[in-house]
């Protein structure tokens, strides 16, 4: 029985998440495909525009056969806490044997081979990064350069690209946690993460919330009915490349998408009230940045407008995009610390499955090392202080989402998704 | 030069206070009138429903010389607390010879007797309180059956009504901090404190926002122009009777009333945030009200309905209302007990003085015990850390106020009001 992993946001589910759900079957011969995928928030640091709930069953309907939510802690985190989290979720299943990803080369053993050095830390490798710095480059590039050094294969002009970086996180993560799991890549497709401008079928996710907020902007400038059907027949003509079919009218027929900037007046409160003492107890937040915070905030509109005042060469837009969000939820860095020294604790909440993948079911709550928590009741299962406090803060940043979204359940009331 | 100190809320201000202040004058012959008045909130946990600048224009219009803040840590406690800051405020003054308040009895003998009593607890009153309170009376039951076992002048069939306590906590105040103060007081005419039918004349405040709020409400509801000019003459005939023409016009220019509710979704947000600590360590939650506040806060919708689902027998509405301000704008209980084994420190808030009262703020400044601020770019005046801690928390509570009435400007550009 093979099980591929996948570790995914699906904010929202488009091509290039199904051709990889495809893959893993047609390619990669899979029995079963499980996900681990981000709760409310994204890792750049923004609510996702719809639920857990709804993306779960469009994760379900693309072909996945399971689906378990990554703590928030996780799922907000830099990269090596988002893969180190994921990976942690995936070994604690006990039954996955594969992980899958996309990344821009395809190719495996180079994305293994520059794991291991960042890992290993051989002095040829720190001698360079070091070599790196002192000519003034910033750490990314350096390291880049340094890699360089020791690796010859690939033809790409950065190793540590945006779309690798998580790949080379995952495997960091399973040979730092001797994982039984091994890593298989495909090369991505379409888009690059950060476009904005749709592409045929592979578009990214952003763009495609790009396009849904502006044409919910459009609709609530016009109030007539009519015009509102032609506006919604416009977004789905507009998106019906990149999206199957069955998941857009999922998608089209939430009545809201939800967006940070929803969060402002919360956000701005939470910096008013704490100004005092600062922000650096929350996670990724260092002096600086909590000064230029406190100077800027008598300027606070947005979160939005806030973070790209806030931004500079040194800190990007996502970054300070992040920071925000933990100070929102309360993610202290603290905590960060302890989940790392703790090796990535977690639990396995089970967000929705598949009827006739029940026999995976069955075998995880079988070979699960971790507890298994289906309804929220369930989690007195929870002995832990750890895993208690993880999953107190994953049912607070669900509730901070529903405020915005009240028409969902709270998290104790909500089933597990089924098709 | 006769100078009379009169502590007040003006929320708004009525024919009540009018008459307060002229009595001032006219019976007690005073040269100076000075008010210390509460800021953006007031003593029964409201955001004031004009911002401070207009009520003290409005007390200046009214007759007041010179108008003083209240701390909010103050102004927003219960009726010991907030009679303690604002004696401690009037003494600071160092050129105050009165302190006049209105009463039900209007019998400052009656008054002061009581409050001796409450301060120096003769084995008589303690005996008589503790046999109250074995009979099964609450505490105010007991302590009036034992004061009255005391005092046999009067004939209220309540010693400590409503509108004599907080007369008797100045008295207290005054004795505790051996001002040389001495107080003054009248018979209070027209409506209780929490009549909300408006009465000829002297109507409460309370009724007084119930009509702003009502029109509000209406107008609301109802967007043609001309409709609007009508219900703001409807509000203007039914308040006419009730406050000076020209402060009328004033508050009736304000386009925004400010109401506690429109702060229900930062409380909730706080509420959610702060859930798993519970809320104990802010000013007057004990542990029974931190509980009922978890436990029902998933039915929580605005800060009115939860105020009266907390409510019981033994916290009244206000109480709670009074707690759940403290949550929002972080007045800690630890605060107020440091505040009161430090005597109740202060500084001096200038909001506003007539023009020909210059003379009264040259004595000011050279008879303060205290910083005397203007300009809050005066504040690097503090030294203090005390002071300097409560000016930090008013300004964050103005803060906090202003996030809903964005019009106004904030605490550093706010200039003196001067009439």
């Amino acid at each position: 029985m093979k099980t591929i992993g996948i570790v995914c946001e699906l904010n929202p589910l488009h091509s290039g998440h199904k051709y990889l759900l495809d893959m893993a079957r047609q390619k990669f011969s899979a029995d079963y495909v499980v996900l681990v995928m981000s709760g409310d928030y994204t890792q750049r640091g923004v609510p996702s525009i719809v639920s857990k709930e709804v993306r779960t069953r469009m994760a379900l309907m693309a072909g996945a056969d399971a689906v378990f939510e990554l703590p928030v802690q996780y799922a907000t985190a830099s990269a090596e806490y988002f893969a180190s989290g994921a990976v942690s979720l995936l070994n604690s299943l006990g039954c996955v044997d594969h992980i899958l990803f996309g990344t821009e080369n395809g190719d495996i053993e180079e994305i293994q081979k520059i794991a291991s050095i960042l890992n290993d830390e051989p002095d040829e490798y720190k001698k360079e990064l070091q070599k790196g710095l002192k000519r003034g480059l910033n750490f990314a590039s350096a390291r880049d350069a340094a890699l360089k050094k020791l690796i010859t294969i690939g033809n790409s002009t950065t190793l540590i690209g945006s779309n690798n970086i998580l790949g080379i996180e995952y495997c960091r993560a399973l040979m730092a946690s001797g994982s039984k799991i091994t890593p298989l890549t495909i090369k991505r497709e379409g888009s690059d993460y950060n476009e904005e401008e749709l592409a045929d079928n592979f578009s990214s996710a952003s763009s495609i919330r790009k396009v849904l907020e502006s044409g919910m902007e459009r609709t609530k400038k016009d109030t007539t009915q009519n015009t509102n059907n032609e506006l919604n027949s416009s977004v789905k003509a507009s998106l019906e490349q990149n999206i199957p079919a069955d998941i857009l009218d999922l998608l089209l027929s939430q009545n809201k998408y939800n967006r940070l900037d929803n969060y402002s007046d919360y956000l701005h409160y939470k910096l008013l009230s704490e100004r005092d003492n600062g922000f650096i107890s929350y996670a990724d937040i260092h002096r600086d940045l909590s000064d230029k915070i406190i100077k800027n905030l008598p300027k606070f509109t947005t979160i939005s407008d806030f973070a790209q005042l806030l931004k500079s060469k040194d800190l990007t837009y996502t970054r300070i995009q992040r920071s925000l969000l933990h100070i929102l939820l309360g993610i202290t860095q603290e905590t960060m610390d302890m989940l790392k020294e703790n090796n990535y604790p977690t639990y396995i909440r089970l967000l929705g499955f598949k009827k006739d993948s029940s026999a995976l079911l069955a075998q995880i709550k079988e070979s699960a090392a971790a507890p298994v928590i289906s309804r929220m009741s369930d989690s007195f299962r929870l002995e832990d202080e750890l895993q208690k406090s993880l999953l107190a803060q994953d049912v607070l940043a669900s509730d901070i989402y529903h405020l915005l979204m009240p028409e969902a359940k709270n998290e104790y009331q909500k089933p597990v998704v089924i098709l």
